[in-house]
């Protein structure tokens, strides 16, 4: 059948015509892979159209650089086109007199129209607030920043796995559907079969007819957490990185139903001190790495909020990160009370409003570290020196405030008998610290939040392509 | 709070003890970043333990090398420890008779031990059929070769991540949470929130209670495809890498309920020879990664099931794979009526056993394109030449069968409106081909049945680091 097809192409003159020109995508034009004479071919979707002397300039862009390539069309050449179509462009690469490489057109194809007056949300020239472009969910990657925003969220994808990689990390896919619902306190979403048929005919004595397909209430993870623990036991250095999902009626702009975090455990660290180490190096070096490799985008996005150059922004990556005890932060916190609108006290722990208030004082991403174990989870190791704290640290960062959450384990298998919520269903959590038992340390970092700060994004929905959120679930 | 450590740990002696041995982890150590004479510290679990003459050689891995690493304890030192302990040992690298790197014990603590009689699953020097080391899947990470598997499961998601990467692909997360049921055919997950009081306090005029969060059924995604489109019509190259679900009371064990696919979209590819290319240089170039990255693992976990060398069982790599139309397989099959129990007719389709009778004839892994279009989804492009075929391909390979399934999709805004299932919940997919539409091909790779063929296990369920399917659920 190749051969066929083969034989096919070369009898065809329109193809040996095309055959001519090499494909290149925009981005690998401007790696300068080519120089001023190469034929070249281009495809991709308009995004502007100028006419000056009769002549045309197509601004066009296939979504693999933050920058589009312009295609100069001779007035003499019958080709039209318009903003939003898909086309192909065949031509000559041409030396602009900003020494910018342009495609002057042989030939020029469209592919798809895009008739605008028949309800394409977006036009030429036009900027959109943020929640109208979110309301076309299906269209948003032709709209430029867009782009930039799901190409950074994937270099920063890219660059927290090399990281980790690098660190003999093992990358465990934790399961989104389970069984434990310890940590969701009542905001987790349940799971069923769609097809009643299927249940009635699956379902056992004894189990409600909703449970039927896996014989107990099953749930969507609310954290990799502890299947994590139990594989670091035996593979030491593990990480997730996945959905999560969390069922709440929650407006807020730093909140999803499915958002994406990163957790990781590390066996044998038990000091909270390595565990800000690892996570101080961890955003560092991965914000580092997108700097470098994403400049242009990170521009084009922040551009959208703020005027403050890159180099300015990004400060906080050359100083260390302060470490904060609980309780300093609380005596920070209430010698401020009267600029606060919420009040401050030991037993509540800190809002959303108290961690940006604490970022604003130090000018400085934050750890506020060793807490009071009332108001963290039972997983937490009890403080060696203070019996009434546990080993356990949050990462506060501007423009969200809580990024990371994480702690020392909990390794005596006596003392997790008394804090744990159920032994019932979670006997094996407690079978880790039976046989071979080690110290872990580990933490979560929300990683739409990561990119909210980075990119300065007002609303952790716009920085993940299809957001999930209370009333809300297009496509 | 960090100079207050500091000072502590310089003024304890043990710790000064302990400061001058260096920790390593066991794949460093055997990659050669040490030499005889180094004061090394080692952490990890037992394996095995033997006297000799008094003294005591102890076999420890970590989880970061598929090889253990052995430590000798003199009889005159009083240390003690057995199989499945957690321990931390001190002491000074030599070269061993066979010039491998041992650690000659200079202290050793055990961290954790391991009662085997109060119920660890798991005795040393024996070996149990994967049924009995699933049922135990918190402790799957002390079995060697179930660390092998998931060190392997690891590197091969980086591999299909290095090699799209390199190909200018774009990763999207597309989202788990879906109101599209188009695919599922009635096999898809309801999700709702598990607490009844919020979806009370939600629920809108005429939708049903269960529905109240999203107003409207929300489904768990079974292919992020059509997502995956809207993204390509301005990204160009991208994919998705993540879990998908199906309810189904499957129990073949190439079905699980929970498995992970890699779905890649590209933008103006409109040959479906185009499509089998790009599928077979992944499958091939991240199978050559594997083997060189993982020889040591790989070798482990084959040998559990067959004695073929790898370099037997990877020939396959360094042929190509034949393309067959899906006319011509029915033919073969059809003359091979008498050597198959089900009965073949081209309106079936292709199932299990004939997909592997098909694999098997070749004797290698075959692409079947060209399928009629009444057995394939309404998103496949019509054949230019005959139309009642579709430009769909299949890739089936040894053991699991289909692999991979893609096609070129339907780009004719008007040929689409006639088979697309629901104008209503798709107009956005009808708009993808209204505005600036180009030709896109993709396909699907599952990612267990692909592991389940590399490695030669019999179960997906046993690749993959926690198994769900029809009433089972466990953590």
């Amino acid at each position: 059948m190749a051969a066929t097809l083969c034989v096919r192409l070369l009898r065809d003159p329109a193809r040996n015509f095309i055959r001519a020109y090499r494909h290149y995508r925009i981005k690998d034009i401007s790696a300068n892979n080519c120089k001023p004479g190469d034929k070249v071919n281009v495809k991709g979707w308009v995004k502007s159209v100028r006419k000056m002397k009769g002549n045309l300039f197509v601004d066009v862009n296939d979504g693999s650089d933050a920058n589009n390539f312009q295609l100069v069309v001779n007035k003499e050449k019958q080709f039209d086109t318009a903003y939003g179509s898909s086309i192909e462009a065949f031509g000559v690469l041409v030396a602009s007199p900003k020494n910018q490489l342009e495609l002057h057109v042989d030939n020029l194809n469209e592919i798809g129209k895009c008739p605008l007056a028949e309800g394409f949300p977006f036009y030429p020239k036009k900027s959109y607030p943020p929640e109208y472009v979110r309301n076309h969910l299906h269209l948003r990657s032709r709209v430029s920043s867009m782009c930039s925003t799901f190409r950074l969220r994937h270099e920063a994808t890219r660059a927290f796995n090399e990281y980790l990689v690098q660190g003999g990390f093992v990358q465990i896919h934790t399961p989104v559907l389970t069984s434990n619902d310890c940590e969701g306190a009542g905001e987790a979403f349940l799971v069923k079969p769609s097809n009643e048929q299927l249940l009635k005919s699956m379902v056992k004595d004894g189990v409600p007819l909703e449970h039927g397909y896996f014989d107990r209430a099953t749930f969507l993870t609310v954290s990799g957490q502890l299947h994590l623990e139990a594989m670091s036991h035996g593979l030491d250095k593990v990480y997730t990185f996945g959905p999560t999902f969390r069922a709440e009626n929650c407006k807020s702009n730093i909140h999803l139903s499915e958002f994406y975090m990163l957790e990781l455990e590390e066996a044998f660290m038990d000091s909270l001190e390595e565990l800000a180490d690892r996570v101080e190096d961890l955003v560092k070096q991965v914000s580092k790495c997108l700097l470098e490799r994403s400049a242009t985008d990170l521009s084009i996005v922040r551009k959208l909020t703020t005027d403050d150059p890159l180099e300015k922004a990004f400060e906080w990556m050359e100083k260390p990160f302060p470490r904060m005890n609980y309780d300093e932060a609380i005596r920070i916190l209430k010698a401020n009370q009267s600029k606060l609108k919420s009040s401050v006290s030991v037993e509540e722990g800190i809002n959303k409003e108290q961690e940006l208030f604490l970022v604003e004082h130090c000018q400085s991403p934050v750890f506020i570290c060793y807490w009071p174990k009332e108001i963290k989870s039972f997983y937490m190791r009890e403080n060696k020196q203070n019996a009434r704290l546990v080993d356990a640290l949050d990462l506060l960062v501007p423009h969200v405030g809580e990024l990371v959450g994480g702690s020392v384990r909990e390794d005596s298998y006596d003392t997790l008998l008394l804090k744990i919520p159920t032994t019932d269903a979670l006997q094996w959590y407690l079978d880790l610290r039976k046989f071979g038992s080690v110290t872990t340390a580990g933490f979560g970092l929300g990683f739409e939040r990561y990119l909210s700060w980075l990119l300065n994004v007002h609303n952790i929905k716009d920085v993940i392509p299809f957001p999930r959120w209370a009333h809300n679930c297009v496509m």
